[in-house]
């Protein structure tokens, strides 16, 4: 900690008071290399929670982040270099047909993800679903790759970011998770160190998504974007719905047959538009589209003419999973055992399907992880049968819950889960409420 | 921690919610036998810190940290037992001469004092100036000396409101001192251990003070009558100014000296005015004394006619120190062998002198901690040749400061540091601002 106290640095912004560039520095390089012990990090995230952190109080704090750790050097790479970032969502697999339609569009992509926690998944526990597929790669393998096929999809390594992976742990366990400048910089020290030009948020909102109010997802779409512009990274934000769940299957495995089908063109039309929408705007920010119009149009040609798909087999093949997967995912992927219905009380059509409930009952059924050592069964998880506008008779299954490991009682408490996610009334015509809630540039 | 998630607690507290009365056991319980670590007693800490303790939750909270740990037992006791805590002072003795004073009105002292860190004394330290002074006794011991002279003095066991001692030294390195609701429960889970009927709180204000704004004064005496009101235990807390040092010595083997002067009838007036206007709150809530002033001249007449002082004389004994301080406390107590005089660069009449700077000087000397593992020097400190309303001529002193292990870099310090503390003026008149600004019963 050098000249610093670190109990001077939390009484000061505890006190409201703006922390020098040199003493946010000093705290987190203290937190980094762990001379300032949990329970002073943990004070002085409490004091950020209510404090906050200013502008250039955040980039800093931020950028130190960013440093205490690697930073993936892309620099002489001749394409524009662009990622996207999901806040979470339930069957959010967005990123899986999206990286590679972009990166057919000329765009490279290279894609450090994180893993579920709760009842939202992670890109990383959906990919790993593909039997063989590794995402621990050493860095030099993940630049060649990005080089040669423009896309990667790696976890973090232990090097990125240490100061996050020390923040994050404590915000979890002692109330601070809800900052956010801390989840800003949380994001974007990871993010940064990819090596990236630009960058789309996907920043969701609703029952099921961690933000649960458009004005805080604003609100944080606003401070990644401050921390971008410090960094001299773009940051388009697109804030998305996220009161249902994306698509019509939730589960690791699941999620990868759904993205397959989107790939080749297919797919529920919500996962389409998202991908379409997310895409365009990354090639927007990469130079490759005039504007977003452009840049939809060019992603979903991607999608209709093979070649997103074909860069998703290359990757699979480059990353040790098994190719035949995009040609017979049923074969490939693991699959549940047991196919339990969730049979409708009484008929209508479905005004509402809570995507939060949805999410932890997947999570019940094996699909995700209640403490961060739980392991997940990759063939566990929810196909829902009916989606938002559509119309069910009594008796009808609504979704089918698939399981393998899970106990009765779990079952069980899904199935109420699910029920209970649905809500119907008459077949009036529902109002579509688009994915796209606004565009953040 | 049972039932309730830590984490949980924090972000209810976080969110402003009252805790219940099982979740604040919970918690302190969890502090106490260290099941709850100390990330998440510090990010609570923060909590309460920014959203307080409502009243009843306080009380419930200073309860649940007064019961981890022992409660003495003086109920079999025939007379009223009260104690006095004083929230810290510069020069305050105060507890030396009053406890006898009050015993010595047939009333039971059962006092459990802390030691002194930062410029602030201890009532610990000083007694233990006095040669062979034990301040350590098992409470078998405690109880019996009380009940056969009316008063012991003793220091804290490791048994007494264990979840304060955790709190407390968490708070000192999480910028979490600073919390009226932190504060009283930390007092009160430590008075009410002592198994008194009654409390007087003499609640310092000003420079040299904790509480520096009276506004701040209040709100903590309030809080610590709400704690006592839930406990059966009466609070009366006396408002004393603590801008100027209390008395002529400042010290620990000093205050012994000085307060066997105030025990003997004479001392400064400061520092007989507060004993007595404390020992006769003291003597009303024992029910000794009708009103303040008959409480006051009761314990002026203990202090004159001796009575107070042959109290003082037996505890000595008792508690193994030396019995013939009483009456050579010259030659018992240890003498420093350096006496530097402090001049007046100027003549004038001591309008102000800053109570705080002259506790630090005398931490410089050796009389207090910079920190809690420090040894102190007994005999430092500093002897105050003029105080408020005195006059002093150029190149006169100011005063004395007494030291023997002290370097010439430390000593510089003080001196400089006393020298600034004083502020002269024209000898017109000097308002006498009382030391008693207001009793709140």
């Amino acid at each position: 900690m050098s000249a610093f106290l670190p109990q001077a640095l939390i009484r000061k912004k505890r006190d409201g008071q703006r922390l020098s560039d040199e003493e946010v520095r000093a705290f987190i390089a203290g937190t980094s290399d762990g001379s300032i012990p949990d329970y002073q990090v943990s004070a002085m995230l409490m004091a950020i929670f209510f404090r906050g952190l200013e502008g250039g109080e955040l980039a800093v704090w931020a950028d130190a982040m960013l440093r205490s750790g690697d930073i993936i050097d892309l620099s002489d790479l001749d394409r524009p270099k662009v990622d996207k970032h999901s806040t979470g969502g339930v069957g959010d697999k967005i990123s899986l047909p999206l990286a590679p339609a972009v990166a057919a569009c000329g765009v490279a992509v290279p894609m450090v993800s994180g893993r579920g926690l709760g009842h939202t998944g992670g890109t990383l526990d959906k990919l790993e679903s593909i039997p063989g597929f590794r995402v621990q790669l050493p860095i030099a393998d993940f630049v060649a790759q990005v080089r040669r096929i423009g896309v990667c999809m790696i976890g973090q390594t232990d090097r990125v970011a240490p100061a996050d992976r020390r923040l994050y742990a404590l915000r979890d366990v002692t109330g601070t998770v809800e900052s956010i400048p801390l989840i800003a910089s949380s994001i974007m020290s990871k993010k940064l160190a990819e090596g990236i030009d630009a960058l789309v948020l996907d920043c969701k909102v609703g029952e099921g998504a961690f933000m649960r109010s458009r004005a805080d997802a604003v609100q944080l779409a606003r401070a990644i974007q401050s921390i971008g512009a410090s960094a001299g990274v773009r940051v388009t934000a697109v804030l998305t719905n996220m009161d249902a769940p994306i698509g019509r299957l939730v589960g690791n495995a699941l999620e990868v047959a759904e993205s397959i089908q989107v790939l080749g063109g297919g797919g529920p039309p919500d996962t389409r538009e998202l991908t379409v929408a997310l895409g365009g705007e990354m090639l927007v920010l990469a130079g490759v589209a005039r504007d977003g119009d452009d840049g939809r149009a060019r992603v979903a040609r991607a999608l209709d003419d093979g070649s997103a798909l074909e860069v998703f087999r290359q990757v699979v093949e480059a990353q040790g999973g098994e190719p035949r997967v995009v040609d017979d995912p049923g074969g490939v992927l693991p699959q549940a055992t047991r196919r339990t219905p969730v049979l409708a009380a009484e008929g209508g059509t479905v005004r509402a399907l809570a995507a939060r409930e949805i999410g932890v009952a997947a999570l019940l059924l094996g699909a995700g992880r209640r403490r961060v050592e739980d392991a997940i069964d990759p063939a566990a998880g929810i196909e829902l049968a009916v989606h938002m506008g559509d119309r069910v008779e009594r008796g009808e299954p609504l979704a089918f819950l698939l399981s393998t490991r899970a106990g009765a009682a779990d079952i069980d408490a899904a199935r109420e889960m699910v029920a209970g996610a649905y809500r119907l009334g008459p077949a009036t015509s529902v109002p579509r409420t688009s994915w796209i809630l606004e565009v953040l540039r």
